[in-house]
């Protein structure tokens, strides 16, 4: 299927000239462009709203900076899930691994940089929207820290874990975007010691313990030779801190609508979003409360070692994979992106490209605002780890 | 003038019976109740919305905790200023000093509770609009960590740096209403350790030396004699950092309801937002850059002490104070206040009645998720800085 969204394909020109002369990114159908309607993968939500009176900030810096917009992409449906299938448009090609989903929210995003036809895309990551795809495509793939680019111009999600992040097939492209929409970030440094995340492997291993002892020892290479308990013990306990903030923050953004509208929403869709109406007041406070004292552990964390750990819970989710591989992908996978998401922390995932019958995704989290230094060590490492794609 | 919206009084029972069984508090009208139309202040804004479909989770779960509201307070109008003024509905009485500004946004709020017409009120607080006004009126208030409390159901204004905060007569009852809305808290301990803001009490002593000397004095006593320069020389800088991403935030907020309905504002408001249409994207995105840093440089601090500061720049505005001595107030109120807001910090702020022609506001801000803690440093602190006015 198309990475794109249906119709004549959207290209809007360079507004100045720059460190990205003459290059061309794709947009994900959930940020704004000047004119056109962002249509969030639902076609009612398209047909209920007007034309974006202005370009996202995101995608007027790029504009500014020198490239140019060529192409909107397919999102999951309002951004709620993260194999890559819209029922409404098609779910795009994985162009690498085509036996496999692309994994989304941004699956036409990382589609249409993985199959050439961008040089890189924008998409969004609120739970692993972006790293989770940049796994599965083989790609780059940046979740910034929160706040870090603006998340303006682009349709509210859950905006206390809404990013703006992007997608390259080289960590030097991941890097030239970050210097344009990161320009003005002061030059933090990463912390020297580099750990692993021991539930997380723990939790590839389940599935697949090959790729787990290859990302295992890629880890070690490039120097994560302690192994730590991030989630404390409870990683059950922060995923569902994680969703039930998550599912709070989507009601305040999309319940009114959804009340208003009666969309049609694909069924594993419109399951996620009935479960809105059972959310309970009391929950959501006790989870955000333990969201405080998470961000505070993991701040703590970060400030002495960048965290190692495989970007996704199984390296490919096949077309037809069984509806329970796909609900036990969704739980693990949201459970290590909630560790980034929770905490607000900046997260680049690499792809470690020795084995070409599968991709082997390796991500790192940061402290808050050293994104350009994590995609920097990102890179050095790359290539002691393995050889890359670049 | 009145604290209440015009009309009759709202009257919601309590819905639970528990800590909080017989008390009566205010709702600013910014904070939903189920079946009546949140105001904002702006009588435009209240022509085109629609009554609340339920309670705000901050309202609910004091019902549920035995309390009952017993009114809607005025607010100034959508939240955009810190003095207390609303051109439409009327200044709210400052009880205590009454040729005195109550200070806002949270006016309303702050002045049923200094005339004791109810046992506490909540306010909600982005740039000082529970601080100021719990200053101006004598009373214990607090901003707490940002997300700590629910912002579902209060009109968004910068939700960014929007909470829920409270005012009381009490510290024990300031720290009440804390045991129910902060519920979940961990019991996160503050540090030892109390340091004094310099820039702050320098920009008091620039207006009123005599005060900023006796709050010096009260803050050496509870233990913090070592000054710091917390802004690390660059308070203007701080300002422009949080006025600018505020307004970005405000803009994304309320442009669009702005632009379709022209709404009458006050004159003051009407100029702030005016500025809105002026403001630069890239200059917001170096202020987001430069948030990120501040915020850590600050959660850094305040893991090691707590920051002592003046809560405002000048302890009362007169009715009838001149333009340029508001405009300064603002200039100066909102920088002290940003300390806070960019870093989500808690700041308690204790009355200390010593002298009674005026208020004497000292202000503590401790790590995030450290609410409950702060409030019982607030309490023990205050009654060997000065008689309190408990």
């Amino acid at each position: 299927m198309d990475a794109f969204v249906p119709g004549p394909r959207l290209r809007i020109a360079a507004t100045g000239s720059g460190p990205l002369d003459g290059l061309r990114f794709a947009v994900k159908d959930l940020i704004d462009t000047a004119g056109v309607v962002t249509g969030g993968g639902n076609p009612d939500w398209l047909a209920t709203h007007e034309p974006a009176a202005r370009h996202a900030p995101c995608v007027a810096a790029l504009l500014a900076a020198g490239a140019s917009v060529d192409g909107r992409t397919i999102t999951d449906e309002l951004a709620y899930s993260l194999e890559g299938a819209n029922d409404h448009y098609g779910t795009p090609a994985n162009p690498r691994w085509p036996h496999a989903l692309p994994g989304g929210s941004s699956s036409g995003s990382a589609s249409a940089v993985a199959s050439g036809a961008v040089d890189f895309a924008l998409g969004t990551d609120t739970g692993g929207s972006v790293r989770v795809p940049a796994a599965f495509c083989g790609l780059w793939g940046i979740r910034p820290t929160h706040d870090a680019v603006s998340i303006d111009g682009v349709l509210p999600f859950a905006p206390c874990f809404d990013t703006v992040g992007w997608f390259a097939r080289s960590g030097e492209m991941l890097a030239r975007v970050a210097d344009v929409l990161l320009a003005d970030q002061a030059q933090t440094p990463v912390p020297a010691r580099i750990v692993r995340c021991a539930e997380a492997f723990a939790a590839r291993a389940a599935n697949e313990p090959d790729d787990a002892a290859r990302l295992d020892e890629r880890a070690q290479r490039i120097g994560a030779t302690d192994a730590i308990a991030v989630f404390d013990g409870d990683a059950a306990g922060w995923l569902h801190t994680y969703q039930q903030l998550q599912d709070d923050a989507i009601r305040a953004s999309l319940g009114a609508w959804i009340a208003v509208t009666s969309p049609r929403f694909g069924a594993s869709i419109a399951s996620r979003f009935a479960r809105l109406a059972t959310l309970d007041d009391a929950q959501v406070a006790r989870a955000r409360a333990r969201r405080i004292d998470i961000a505070r552990h993991l701040d703590a964390l970060v400030a002495g070692a960048v965290i190692a750990l495989p970007t996704v819970p199984r390296a490919l989710l096949d077309r037809a994979a069984p509806a329970a591989q796909l609900d036990a992908f969704y739980r693990d996978a949201l459970t290590m992106d909630s560790i980034a998401a929770l905490a607000g922390l900046p997260q680049v995932t690499v792809p470690l490209a020795d084995d070409l019958d599968r991709p082997l995704a390796l991500s790192l989290i940061g402290p808050r605002g050293s994104d350009r230094a994590l995609i920097a060590l990102a890179r050095r490492l790359s290539g002691s780890a393995s050889s890359s794609i670049e």
